[in-house]
């Protein structure tokens, strides 16, 4: 039998894009269900009763949540292609490490304070600070994994969508502040797993543009 | 040449407390060195210059940052005995979302404000639910790995030392609040890895109650 796979995310969460990239690089089938967070249903909150967040992956049935527990466990179940993690003890540790930094650092959900006003000039500080570290860390390396794209830039490259508004919103430019890490970006874009699930960043700018004004008038 | 080990660390971090058992569980002999929190030494800058925070644990010179990072690093290393971390992949994705929830939940950094008056019953609140989502999770386990010791139960049971302090400063009973969790506490105190490295739930009720008042009389 086939496995039967789920994948529960919205068309904007980077935490989803993840999840959809992993299972691309692996080319892997599944079925993607747009949830609508204001309205969660009853499958999401069956299978995440703790969190109530997507993404959650279900494979035949069991669930499993948070985006980089779910890219380490597709790296586990589908291993005959594209390793996204080092086997290496020290190697995979360094790339858990930088994953985790990006999770705390350099997600939409820590550094979407660039968009408030009133917090701007520090948040927007705080995030370039943080993708110059990456770019530190990215050093020579065509990715972050070495010569191989791996679960760094799985969980880094989604962010990219947020780009084009938070220089919108932020007045700055990310590729005058970190050149090499937008290619980086140019280079994973290249890859049909990351271009072909990344959300448009004018969509993207669109979005947040209305939530904005909607928060705005309240 | 046989291994040089080197864990960097204070006595009350609980993030420490981690690694200490770990390390117990695996029979594996290693330096510890107090560190300064307040006057860092260059090798902890050196080995953490990202995060500049403990525990990093330096393997042949190799540093790895991160206490569950750390955790998982000793358990693919010292593979030969007690597993920490389950092989199937479902039960290991499981084992590391419940490890997550208590570093984000339950560790005493996300606890602290239980000691802090203004913020004293929302966070006590939070805490005790948090204990009680964790009971539910423990269920008639003995432990949170199952029959065995595991990650989950390495990375809550170092809080344990903060019962006390929680207690007497928030003015509750954790054992009238989750008698089960008690009893899992009672369980893991039985292993000499645990009872050996917890701190003394006194000494941090008193390192604790310097601070309150230290800060209280600025």
């Amino acid at each position: 039998m086939a496995d039967q796979l789920i994948l529960l995310g919205t068309w904007i969460s980077p935490y989803s894009t993840r999840v959809k990239i992993a299972l691309a690089e692996k080319g892997v089938d599944y079925e993607f269900r747009e949830e609508d967070l204001s309205n969660k249903s009853p499958l999401l909150l069956k299978t995440n009763p703790v969190n109530k967040q997507i993404p959650v992956l279900i494979h035949n049935g069991k669930p499993v949540c948070e985006s980089l527990i779910i890219v380490q466990y597709i790296d586990q179940v589908w291993n005959h292609k594209s390793p996204l993690l080092p086997s290496d003890p020290h190697q995979l540790a360094q790339a858990r490490f930088w994953a985790d930094y990006v999770d705390k650092k350099a997600s939409p959900n820590s550094s979407i304070s660039v968009l408030d006003c009133e917090t701007q000039e520090t948040a927007k500080n705080d995030f370039i600070g943080c993708l110059k570290v990456l770019e530190g860390e990215l050093g020579d390396k065509p990715y972050f994994g070495g010569e191989t794209f791996g679960i760094v830039d799985v969980a880094l490259i989604p962010s990219y969508s947020f780009f084009f508004a938070y220089e919108q919103f932020g007045n700055f430019s990310i590729v005058a502040e970190c050149p090499a890490l937008v290619d980086w970006v140019n280079r994973c874009m290249e890859k049909e797993s990351v271009s072909k699930h990344l959300p448009d960043q004018h969509k993207v700018y669109d979005y947040i543009s209305e939530r904005k004004k909607k928060l705005e008038s309240k």
